[in-house]
């Protein structure tokens, strides 16, 4: 049996990672490109990720597409490569929100069950597809969140295709998804950007910078994260962050008063808590 | 001229780690220790931390006594060594908080000249003798915060020793030092813990721990700190922690307030903000 295609539609990190999994993994045959930036595109047949650059239309034509492209540009490149789609081709978006990934669906039509829109947990402080890595996804999560137009056979396939990427495949609702990562993911980022702005306003900055050390540089790596990626998310999940940031101020609410009453049991309560679950995760016993 | 002596009282990470960077630098002879943990002390002689174990009496008459114990155990022990004190002896602490360090230091009597608060910017997750490290302080900042009672000469020793020890030394007040360091550390100590517990509650903790990736790993690190130590912290310096707890509040709902009105510009704006500022910190743009 001859070996499928791949298309990438972004040639970044996470696109070019995949097609470089991908083709390590022997499972797919010639691998297609395509980028709405042609520096990028060349760049990327340069360093031979993609054996091709392509039109969106031919790129539409593989057996697998991958969309790896800002979750906001979803809907006009899901127009734009639906009436190309081969009957039996596999369909996927790696957007780090998925409610509105299904939403950008919509125009597929008929041909809304051969897309799956996955969510690979993998991530580096560059991107590009420079930085892109046959590794990256190795022995992380992708989440898969199939909606009820989803083909079973079309998951099935996505799920074998991220395993040969390495990574672990869970299936749940993209509701669920947002919710989660709303969680674990974009409130920690909003946290960390919120308090770098408020020390970078105040009039003595360059003193707070000048002593802010270990603690701070862990606390804050992901405030450099891109705004454009991060402004999209935040608003493409917007009810799901908002109650998120709402919840923690509550929590905080709760830290402010305890140090306010100096509730000292408490508050070593709370921290031992913390370091437990802390602790625990860090052994990896929620894998 | 003959080296002075040091004595470190309380054998751990920072008494340890300055022991032996004051050993590799050659500046001190002989090195005693006291902890009131038998164990530990009998530990950091085995190392060769320490050459002799001695009772807290006769550690106080060193030439340089440096007491590296839990801050909220500072009163007791400058009680216990205040009579034993040598005239031209340097006395230091390395708290993380350094008002009541002033404040634990007036049973000092006259001796309160030779007294320089001390606060290495050093640590590691690991803590105990075991972990010492004579590079700890190496390139650090250590912030000296003397009293209008300190000595210049007790002061310019201080700063001596310290940068034996590798360190870059500053001086501020302490009222000073509260301030930056509740912004810059304690604050967010506090923001992590207070993410982790409230996760923790949460009747999903499990699934919300199973997805917790790297930007999760790195901004909740500090949230597996000692909740001994970080409760006498956030207590120690509770005016100033609150007062940043809640500029951060404050600033906290700006976010939500912007991400509710869904304004799209002012968050990419404030993320570039934040990026810039992390990323200048990041290239050392304020050391």
């Amino acid at each position: 049996m001859e070996k499928p295609s791949l298309a990438i539609i972004g040639v970044g990190l996470i696109g070019g990672s995949f097609a470089k999994a991908l083709r390590v993994a022997r499972v797919v045959e010639r691998i297609v490109g395509y980028d709405s930036n042609n520096q990028s595109l060349e760049h990327a047949k340069q360093l031979g990720v993609i054996d091709e650059a392509v039109s969106i239309e031919q790129a539409a034509q593989s057996d697998i597409v991958v969309v790896a492209v800002p979750v906001r540009a979803l809907p006009s490149v899901f127009s734009a490569i639906a009436p190309h789609l081969r009957d039996a081709a596999l369909l996927m978006d790696v957007g780090s929100t998925k409610r509105d990934a299904l939403a950008a669906a919509s125009c597929l039509g008929s041909k809304a069950a051969q897309f799956v829109p996955a969510h690979p947990i993998a991530g580096r402080e560059t991107s590009g597809i420079a930085s892109s890595d046959a590794m990256l996804f190795n022995d992380r999560f992708t989440i898969l969140t199939p909606s009820e137009h989803s083909a079973v056979t079309a998951i099935d396939r996505a799920t074998r295709v991220w395993n040969a990427a390495g990574a672990k495949v869970v299936q749940m609702t993209a509701a669920e998804h947002d919710e989660v990562f709303a969680a674990v993911s974009h409130l920690p980022h909003m946290l960390a950007f919120a308090l770098v702005t408020e020390f970078a306003e105040r009039e003595n900055a360059n003193e707070l910078f000048r002593f802010a050390a270990s603690g701070f540089r862990d606390f804050t790596r992901i405030a450099a994260s891109s705004p454009e990626m991060w402004r999209d998310i935040a608003l493409n999940n917007r009810t799901a962050l908002l109650e998120q940031m709402r919840l923690y101020r509550a929590a905080l609410d709760r830290w402010i008063d305890c140090v306010d009453r100096s509730d000292s049991e408490t508050l070593a309560q709370w921290m031992s808590v913390s370091r437990e679950w802390r602790e625990r995760w860090g052994r990896g016993e929620f894998n």
